[in-house]
């Protein structure tokens, strides 16, 4: 079960090129994706309704694309516009068409009813030519299904255990837990941690031994969060009370976006980015973004190991006892609000019923 | 569901030796074939009757062959003839036999009743050997439904758009339908393409630069085809009406006979062979021989990466929408008469009660 | 169905060092293996009881092992020491534990009931440090049920048929039928072979040109072969009519000590070790161990494809017939034996009403 009145991350937009057609599978629909002459993107289902094929391995023809195999050839709304060898284009000759669009270097595609695809429910992130950041950004493919990716991004005290090698945070990641808050759509966690020691991706650029870090970050339905950091001077914390520091200029700052796309039931697709401040982070430079992109695809690494580990265990286990702890909240309120949401659209009237009450 | 009493092509001649203990896997059925010492070819069931071991990777000892995990010893009807430890053989230590015959350069083998297997019902072909001909051949497996691959054969629409690098075709492949008619066991596929430009196989062969192309095949169940192709001066077509050309030299002339063996529901083997006509190809040699089936090889692998996919996405979707065209008649017709056999053969009665009304 | 309250090998003892966590998967169950600081070995579970994250790729510390997920520390009891973020642990915060003994080389580990678990129902076995022999031991993976393995054990007949290039023995051994006797949890097998050519192991060794050999095995639940090898002056055999022989002097003399463990249903690990007699085989040196050894290995890679192969087919058709031979009777004996012992351990009364009748 997917949520599907949402929008998916499906690719960051340079991957879709002037003449490519690319295969994304998502929520085990195959999609193929495209860009039209003016420039916006078309999402078409993969599989040419005339005997199956991937319309992926096909050929982009102007705002169509033609199926390959019998030269079937369909518009960007999905509607099939020539059929060699017949004049007659029966009205069913048709592939399914996704809502798509482009907004902070992602395209998003709405795989629910498009009727109700809505562009204020596109989470908040912050895009590549944005000119106060550095951004670098990747993807890599995770065999394991997209909740547990979620979860792993919601409990941080993984770092210190998974990613002594590539982030090198200090322990108290692991003991100090963060303020969580549930959204409407999500969760909001937002964690200080006291005379920290300086992570990796950071080393060298300031002579302070220890920090006070702040980050947050609202981590949004399907899978989307979008993560401040910043470091000051000991002391800060205790300065704010532990609430969000204001009006005061950071040691470090740096913000990632991120996203999990299930492919499949065993298959998800995690998009990341990561930008140092162009006006708040010490030492930053193309060189700062370029080491901090390749610490964090070390560290995505060691995620994939220890999450397909965990994704095989289930498999052969999906029954298998789950103790909860305390730093399962945030997580714990995600996979709520996410099953709160597909239960709502499975039976549309609880949702009304429930406003109405 | 498979048609059981009919002739399967199960290797090309030429891959059984003296020696050889061949295992092939057909219907589901995994069987081992080898040449008794009077040449002519057995077949058994792969799977020894004791513990299931494969004999075909036992020991072939003259007419029989010994299972070489315990050493029991099968003659070419499958009876077990020795027992390694034992002198009593039980009856029930057999393994199955299967009718199996060489024509045109194929091992057929019947996977039905043996009291059923008649070779008349064996498709005409045309046997390496044949000195009109100067054959090559090959064969390559596809992990897909042979239905799927008995489909692609035919509707050639399909060259124009997945073959322009290898065959080279022009477009009225497309666009101009054959003439089909439906035979007892199969199909007819005849067509005459005018004012063509010469396809890559036999480029360089005459200096018109556009000729009138006539092909035509018989596709027979289980999937066997033969065409005959041959190209002739512009106007030609319009000489004959649209009917078989007679009298007249061609200037090309070449056939090919191909055949589709399921191996299991998603993987079926491709038996393939081209051939320049000795007498009627300008510029027949050996050369052009070489030059054609490497042309073909490559044609296939197009056709595999195409088949595959869409085999991909009708196992993900298996109740995916198909939108008939009007290029399907042949193939819609071939799967009618397939399936037809099969009910037939499910209920015999269906059959005779037809016959009897 | 597996028997759950016996001892499986799960490893050689030279496996587990200091700092060693090793998973192994028995019986579907997938286990981590560590030395405790006293040096003895401790099994638990391999699945965090937090999200299911393997504990083999944590960290080992002291008597512990912690999770690097999100930190869970476990004692050697599986009892939850530690919990990062919070200081109440929940008593169901466990993993299960197993008891786990260290003798004759191996580590064994009992599936079953702790509170049944007996170290005398432990089969015998030799140990690599007994100064009689020279061992020399590995273990390799079988893509196949492990009752495939015992059988093949079980019945070695197949020497002459399937390892004629590692071991080289005469075809007597899938002729002249051992003497089996059942025993409570297993069977015994004893063979005379008289008058035999020098197998490959041990060829050079001796200048005579034909043995008698005699040899003997119990095969006990749940697949542990320990089988004494000895070799003789022709005529040996008729001085002891047949029986096991004594107060003489062999020419060779060797024990192999074998183990088949059941991973998963089409997984079983293989151990295996083979030792000269210091005292009793002429040329008893390193090298001829070593040569051994060498043997068995090439042995068991023809007995994978042989079972694997066997595998494959039985899993294409798992109904398919087999026909029983005289040689099956140590192998069915043994099949029987399990299947008893399954049986009642699935319910119990019937075990104790068979004991009251």
């Amino acid at each position: 079960m997917y949520l599907r009145n949402c929008w998916y991350v499906a690719a960051w937009n340079y991957e879709i090129e002037a003449d490519t057609l690319l295969a994304r599978t998502i929520i085990n629909e195959p999609l193929v994706f495209f860009r039209k002459e003016d420039g916006t993107v078309a999402a078409l289902q993969d599989r040419c309704c005339h005997r199956s094929a991937p319309l992926s391995i096909g050929r982009k023809e102007g705002d169509a694309v033609r199926c390959m195999y019998h030269g079937l050839k369909f518009d960007s709304s999905g509607k099939c516009v020539e059929i060699p060898g017949q004049d007659a284009i029966p009205p069913q000759a048709c592939v399914r068409s996704f809502p798509v669009t482009e907004r902070y270097s992602w395209v998003w595609v709405w795989m629910g009813d498009p009727a109700l695809a809505d562009e204020n429910l596109i989470p908040p992130a912050v895009a590549h030519d944005d000119p106060n950041w550095i951004f670098r950004s990747g993807s890599i493919e995770y065999a394991a299904n997209y909740q547990l990716v979620n979860d792993n991004l919601l409990d941080f005290s993984h770092l210190t255990f998974l990613h002594p090698n590539s982030f090198g945070v200090g322990s108290d990641w692991a003991h100090i837990r963060p303020k969580v808050t549930r959204l409407e759509r999500g969760v909001r966690v937002e964690r200080w941690l006291p005379n920290q020691p300086i992570p990796n991706h950071i080393r060298g650029v300031t002579d302070c031994e220890l920090l006070d870090l702040w980050s947050h970050y609202d981590y949004l339905v399907p899978g989307v969060m979008v993560m401040y950091s910043s470091s000051y001077p000991q002391g800060t914390l205790d300065k704010f009370n532990g609430g969000a520091p204001t009006g005061i200029q950071p040691i470090t700052s740096d913000v990632t976006c991120q996203a999990i796309t299930p492919c499949g039931d065993e298959q998800s697709r995690y998009f990341f980015s990561w930008a140092p401040n162009v006006h708040a982070q010490a030492g930053c430079s193309d060189e700062l973004a370029d080491g901090m992109i390749a610490i964090a695809r070390m560290a995505f690494e060691e995620d994939r190991l220890m999450i397909e580990s965990q994704a095989h265990n289930l498999k052969m286990a999906p029954n298998a006892k789950q103790v909860a702890i305390a730093f399962d909240n945030a997580l714990s309120q995600m996979r709520w609000v996410l099953d709160k949401l597909i239960k709502e659209e499975a039976q549309p009237q609880l949702n009304s019923a429930s406003v109405v009450a």
